[in-house]
This record gives structure tokens, sequence and C-alpha cells, in this order.
């Protein structure tokens, strides 16, 4: 089965369904409010995960993910008329719907064990996303991405010409409305002018568990400083380098025995699994930034 | 602070919390139905978890946290009038109030461990329950036991004495008014008799991680079978040994370097902390038994 | 670089390595004789592991990786004078040379991801074999196999034709002088005869945590049983099915929201890794079997 | 079994063991040299581990725990004839008998659960120490001191006195003569004049994954930063703040529903686990430390 035609049948499959994300401030009756207006539609609740930053006076977030007969031809009447109930409580709200897959660039620079993860999940039908393009700075993703027939753009890129690198990267992504950008150990720093394009749709995979190792060489760092442990984190990018919200981290045990070749090959482990998993979450719609810290739901 | 005054003050604080535990067949309307009754009492709902065993034609199971002024003296009032909505979808439910704090009975044999961990959490804080009693078939854990001041049984047991044993035990349960049952490595089996009054409130430790090394000695056969890690299980008794719901369970490596006393070392750490995990969740009524499995909101 | 540009590398950088392992009666003297024999031909200890089954009486093992100038050339040489030291101590010892790198053959049925995950740690160069073929009972393999440049060998099985299939691996065995058999997921049983032929020789991996759920549809027993854990286990295989020596196991956690096909896709991932890490410590020779049980050095 | 009498026989069972700990540069024919001297004085080699820095210039290390008859009353023999060979590979190396028992001063403050922890493995017998003294700036822990018959002293302390403070406690370590000084959670900064008085003889338990979160109030930042995973670092205590050479460390994974006091409360747990873990392994003389780091045998 091509991946089209897997995409085609997940979409069938799930044309009924979407998730309802919401954030207000805390009072009681949301949910009532929500669950009755999903109810005289005839939707089903699947799934239901709700946060109270602080029962008393702070913010509350709920996902719903539920089943509708005749979605898509309702969304619209569906949003218009959720509009009251979202006045009512001050709501920030956003209608996903799980046949809309994600339109996703992975970039990725010379080390592709993350990519291919992404790749390999993907055919597995774990991760369910439409890959619209591999940008890279080296070029030996290439042969990787045609065998799996992926548009791939060879990109150079360093800092003296970040401007009009990331001019023809955003001319990409627009032409084929990429609408998530996995970085997918892609080693170039993004300037603001990007990251604000793309305000939490591009996901990082870091090198070390974050706060720890900010910034450069954090396995040599780790090295030096002789931790009996090392990570991976994902994050949104900001502007604040290695400062978005974390999404998911993980760590391995390494020893003295351990040089900094043997923790880069164990690092590597930690980080496609790191960054499949957020990126699974993500594609879930479980995700929410909430300042800079992540609910997960 | 002794236990006491906490207790007091636990209560106090918590005099307005219930969790309101639902199982009935699937269907739309359920979450809308419920949280609009809870709403109608002022209620605001804190944590909300639920579980579709199969959205098309299976089980509902839901468990609500919420906050409700002047909940204790309305208590009944609440309860009566939610029947309507039971009947309507033929629930099974249950309003747990949180001011409610569970007494429990501690049985232990010679081993103190998971006694010592259940102890000293209670005294942290950590585990919100009322210790009624100790019992045990040894005497050593009579010292601990008065060094907290609680009361301690000491029932010396075995095969041939195992009824008017259980007899003695069921009177002073009876007395303390017990409402959970922990085995804390007490290496008597129960009868279906003594089982059978405690439905889903005896919670055990089993010292592997079922079904691996069901019954005696598991240590012992994980050494002989040259496994490379080696767990315990907390699960709810029932008549069948070791097949009770499975609430909990943790593991840890061990390598050919561990003989059967360094597994039984290590296995002492897993053990205390699994039943901790386990026994915290159900005073909290996050566990669900459902069939021979539990759901563990 | 091409794998045997990569291998011609490895073997050239270590021309002078090679691992002892021997396996005597306990007794004082052992190490003291080694290493002076070792000395007295210029070689340096890199690494040393032993193990005491117990100290008074019972077996010792002990794995020495060294350095020696000029080594290949004195192979015979070094191996025919270390039969004398062999001899006082009642030794079983070998050299293993690690430029003599294992010539494998990887057999795998319908899913892939463990052979995926040998391939990719092979490129990446954490893995150091030569893979000589790659066997299936299923064709979907081949494009992947044809991919990397292995040769693809398609044998449709069943129980009825075990022995002529059977027959024709092993012609396939001895035509490229596999040394070590991985079944990544081969999913019919080898038949004494086959098994007999490759002492020690086989790894396999099962997917579930070994002793639980021997024998077939492991996942489906584990979410039947209402486990909070699943796992797999890579072992030597022998004509106890699922019974010998275990190499290695891995677990990850599981919730009553896993059905079995979510334990399934998270079983790969276990599988995958757990395989991985076995089949690099048998190519690392650290992994001595000592009656059904492992020593990994 | 008192622990006095349980120590006496504890001493008596290993009074023929000893641990060899060497560190050189690496040169060949050292393990020879080693293992002959010990096999001279008919030592039986029960466990040894090496680590080679860099084969190839670099420091070596090893660590050789031996049985010998009639240890006690060759020591200075043993020792003094060792010297030879360590003149010759240009050595640091000690002799330490199991035997002794390290005398050992436990410092805390307000938060017991790491002393409870060293107690009870204490207790239990896994964790081999001779508890000289437990030393606080607070009075709480008087009544558990009591409880195991272990000295107490109380000597507030804060940021102005902290020279007479010192004075106090470094006389007090003197009397009892102590050779370890853990700080299970002691919250004063000890002075360059104490730390100089025992060089890797003080353990710290330091509440998150260094380096993340150096200095105060880790939970509190670990929760601000929105981490998913929150830790705990045993270490030497040197003048850096925090900058010791690490022993151990361990994790345990948050999510956004847990806030600072869970994280604390979560955080007790690894903190006591971690520095029991650590604490033990240098009982056993396994750790070893290598300018900012440790070699873990």
């Amino acid at each position: 089965m091509t991946n089209k035609v897997c995409n085609q049948h997940f979409r069938e499959k799930n044309k009924d369904r979407a998730r309802l994300l919401i954030k207000c401030p805390d009072q009681p009756g949301i949910v009532s409010k929500v669950s009755t207006f999903l109810m005289n539609y005839g939707a089903n609740i699947i799934e239901s995960s709700q946060y109270s930053a602080d029962p008393e006076g702070g913010n509350f977030f709920i996902r719903m993910e539920f089943s509708c007969p005749n979605l898509l031809n309702r969304r619209t009447e569906i949003e218009q008329s959720f509009q009251e109930i979202a006045e009512i409580f001050y709501m920030e709200f956003e209608f996903r719907y799980v046949s809309d897959i994600k339109k996703t660039a992975i970039f990725v620079s010379k080390e592709l064990h993350c990519l291919m993860e992404l790749l390999w999940e993907w055919q597995n039908g774990d991760l369910m996303f439409d890959i619209g393009c591999i940008i890279s700075n080296y070029e030996n993703a290439e042969q990787l991405a045609k065998s799996v027939n992926i548009p791939f753009y060879y990109i150079p890129a360093n800092k003296e010409i970040r401007a009009e690198v990331e001019e023809k990267q955003i001319k990409l992504l627009k032409e084929h409305e990429i609408e998530l950008i996995i970085l997918a150990r892609y080693m170039q720093i993004l300037t603001p002018n990007f990251v604000s394009q793309y305000p939490n749709q591009i996901i990082n995979i870091h090198h070390s568990f974050l706060p720890a190792f900010i910034g450069a060489r954090p396995y040599e760092r780790a090295y030096e400083r002789g931790v009996k442990l090392i990570g991976a984190t994902s994050h949104f990018v900001t502007n604040d380098l290695d400062e978005g919200p974390i999404i998911e981290q993980g760590v391995e045990r390494v020893s003295h025995h351990d040089k900094v070749e043997d923790m880069k090959r164990i690092g590597r482990n930690i980080e496609r699994s790191v960054l499949a998993r957020a990126v699974k979450w993500h594609l879930q719609d479980r995700v929410i930034v909430d300042g800079n810290k992540t609910i997960v739901f």
C-alpha cells in the first residue's frame, strides 16, 4: 500500500473524528456546556483530558476527542455556533480534524538518524503526517528521500548567507503549504523572522537533557563534566535558543567507559525516540503551549 | 504535628472534595449529563479522566474529581438525585468523599521493608490513610508499630489453623472498621471466605513481574532462569492465587553477578515502591476494576 | 564509504586486537598466569572482566581484550603455546580476533522492524558484522535487501515442509560460510537438526519478557492479563522453545488505554533495541553461555 | 542481632578480604605483575575491574578484590613489599581491608528522608558502615537517632557563625574518628577549610540532575522551566559548589500535572535512592576520583 493510498484510507476512516482544544479562565460549568454542545450535534466523546493550572483562579485547559456523524459537512456550522460558548467563557479554542493530515517539512543536516526514524515510523503508520519535503544543507539525504518519493531540496547554509537561505526555505514551505517543521538534527540557527512565521509549529531535537548543556557541543561537555546520564530534549523553537517549551525528554545511563563517541552513539538512539514521541503527540493534537511550558494530554 | 491532627487538618481542607466513579455502556451524552448535574450543584470539576473500552458498544468509565460548596451536608441529597441519571444510562456509580480517609489494616510477616515504606510515606503525608491496625504472624514488627502508636496484633498462622486465624483477623478488621487491607509481604494464603468479604479491597505485593514466576520462590526461579530483569507486581487479591487484577508493576536490571540474595535485596526496593504507588492510587480512588484488569486513572 | 571499504578499514585498524575467553574451575593464580603469558608476547590488556560463579569451588570466567603487536602473524604460535596453561588449569578457551568480522545471516518473516534496525546500526558502524545473506519466508524484504546490496533468498516455509526448507537454508548458510544466525522476527520453529548445527550461534528475539507469555501470541495474552509492563527478550536458540539462555531483556510501560495493536507497536520498539543490543554484545564476544544462562561481560 | 554484633560478624567473615586500588600510566605488564604478586601471597582474585583512559598514553586504573589467607597479620608486610612494583610502574595505590568498616558521620538538616533511607539500609545490612554520629542544624532528627542508639549532636548553623560551627563539627569528627561524611540533605555550605580536611571523603546529594539547576531551589526552577524529567545527583564535595565529581544520578518523569510540591515529593524518592547507591559503592571501594570525574568499578 503506497503512502498516498494509506493517507486516503486514514482520512476516510477518520472523517467523523475531531479534537476540540480549549484554554480559558477556570470556572464551574465549562465541561457541562462544552459536552452538552457536542451532544447536541450527536457527538460521542472518545477521549477527554483536562488540566486546571490552579483551581482557584488559574487557566483551564481541555482536549476532547470526539466522533460526530457527518462531521466534515458541518465544520463551519459547528465552529460558528461554538463561538457563542467561547464568548461566555472567554475561551481560546480550536477544532482540529483528524482527517486533516498535517503537511510537514523535515529539515536535516549531516546526521540522518532522526530523519530515518521519522520516515520509518511514517511508513509503519505510527506517525500520521504528510511529508511535503525534506530540506538539507547537506546532500547526503537525497538518496533516502528519493527512495520514499519525497521532494528533496539541497540548500547550502551558513551564518553569512542565513537571510537568503531562509528566503529560499520559506518559499518552499509556502509552496508545499507546510504546517509543521521538524528540525531533525538541523544544525543551523533560525532567525526571528523565520521563527515568527511558524509559531509553535517548529519542533526541534536538542542533544542534551535541557537545561543542562544548553548550546553547542553537549556530548563533549557532558563527557568533560563526568555525568552518569545523558539525554535529549524535544521542544518548540522560539527565539530564545534552546529555551522553547519542552515537549519531551529522555535519558540513558553512561559510565566512565563511554568516550565522547560512545555518548554520541547512545545519544542518537535517545534523540530519535524522543523526537518521534514529541512529533507523534503533536500530530495527535495533544500538545498545548502554555507560556514557556507544554501541557501534553 | 501528630497524625491525628494531620488527618483532621486534611479532612477540613478537603471537606468539599469528592470523586465520582462511573461505569456504564458507552453512548453519547454521558459527560454532558453528568457534568451538567454537577454544575447545577455549583461544583467545579478539578480533574476528569475517562476511558472507552470500545467506542462502538463497549463500556465507558469515568472518574471526576470535583469541589462542591457545602458538600458534606448535601451528600444524601446529591447521591439520591444522581440516581435518576444513573438509571437512564444503566450506570454503576459511586461517590467517594476525600475527607473519608480510608481505614486500613496492614498485614505483614517476617520481612518489614514494605511496612516500613508505607509507614514512612504515611508520616510524610504522601499516603493519606488511617492505619487502624497492623497484623502479623511474626512478632518482629511490634516495636515498629508501637513507635508510631498503631495497634499491633500478633496472630501466629499456618496452613493447619487457617480457619481460626482468619476468624480472629476478621473480628479485628470489623472492630477497627477496616475498608482496605494491604498485604505488605504477608506470606500466608487467604481463604475464599476471607477474600469474599473484602472484594477489591485487598491489595497484595507479589515479588515477581507477573505472570512470570507465579507462586512461590520467585527470586530463586528468576535466578535459575537467568533473567536480566526482576520485578514486582501489586494486585487485588482474588481467589485465583496471583491472578487478581494488576494495579502496578516495576522492574530493575540484574546481571550474572547477582546471586539470589542480591536479587532479593534489589527486589525489596522494587516491592516497596510498587506497593506504595498502588496503594496511593487506590487511596485516591484512581483504580477501577474491570473484569480481571484495572483501569488506573 | 561503502560497507566493504568500511570493513576493510575496520580490519586494518583492529589487526592487532583480540579477545581471550576462558572458562575453568576457580583457583588462585589464573589471572597471574594468563596476564604474564600475554605480557610475554608484548600484549597490552585493554579491557578485562571476570566472574567467579562461586569463589569456593565454582567456575571462573574471564574475558580479556588485548592489543598485541604483529598479532595476526603469530596467531597459531600464540594459540599453541597457550595450550600449556590451559592444561594446567583445565581451561576451555578461545581466542577471537577482532579483525575476523563475523559472517552473519538474518532470518526474517513479514515484520521488518528488527531487520531495519540491524541494517541501520550496521550502516552507522554500530554493529560490526558482515551480512552474508537475508533469508525470508516472505517476499517483502527483498527491496530493502537489494537497496543495501545484500543477497536475499525467498524460501516459503510452513510446518509441513520444514525439513526441505531447512535443507535449503543450511545449504545457503554453508555457501555463505555463516557463523551467526539472527532470527529477526522469523516466525518459524527450527528443528533440533538445524539448531544442533549452530550451537550458541543462533540469536532470537521473543516478543515478551520471558518467562512470561512463553509461546505464541504474547501481546494478545499480555493484553488479556492486564499487565502494566510489556517487554522483549533476546536469547540463544536451543531445542527447548523460548527456553534458551537469555542475553538481554527490555520493558516499557503500558496502560489500560493500550489495546493489542498499541502493545504491538510499543513492542516493536522494544524488540528492535533489545535484539540490537544482544547482537552487539555477541559481536564483541561479550556473551558467554554457562548452562542455560549467559554471562555478559 | 544488634548492629555491634552484626559488625563483629561481618569483620570476622571478611577478615581475609581486601581491595587493591591502583592508578598509574598505562603500559603492558601491569596486570601480570600485580596478579603474580597477589598469587605469591596465596591470594585468590574474586573480582577485578580495570579502565584505560586512553590505551595509548593515558592513565590505567584497576580495582582488584581478593581473598588472602592470614591477611590481617600480613598487612604491613604485603603493603611494604608491594612498594617495589609501585615504583616500577609509577603507581598510586591503596590497600583497603573489607573488615575496616568505615566510620561515618551523617549531616542532616530539616528533611529526614535521606537519613531514614541510610539508616534503613544500614539496619538491613545493605550498607555496611559504622555510623559514629549524626549532626544536624535542626533538632527533629534526635528521636530517630536515639531509636537506633547513634549519638546525635544539634549544632545550630547559619552563614554568620559558619567558622565556629565547623570548628565544633570538626572536633566531633575527630573524636569519632570519622573517615566518611555524608551530607544527607544538609543545607549549609561547607568552607574550603572544612572540605580540605576531608578530600574525596564527603558525599553530598544534590536535588537536581546536575549540571541542570546548579545552586538553590532546583525544583522551583525545574517547575518554571517545564522539564519533563527531574533528578538528583550524588557527588563528592569540593570547593566548587555543586561541581564536585559525580558518583551517581537518577531521574523520574514528571508531567504538567506536577506542581513544585509534587516534584519535591517525587524528588525525595530519587534523592534517597541515588544517595544510597553512591554511598554503597563508596563503602565497597568502587569509586575512584580521576580529576573532576569518577570511575565507578
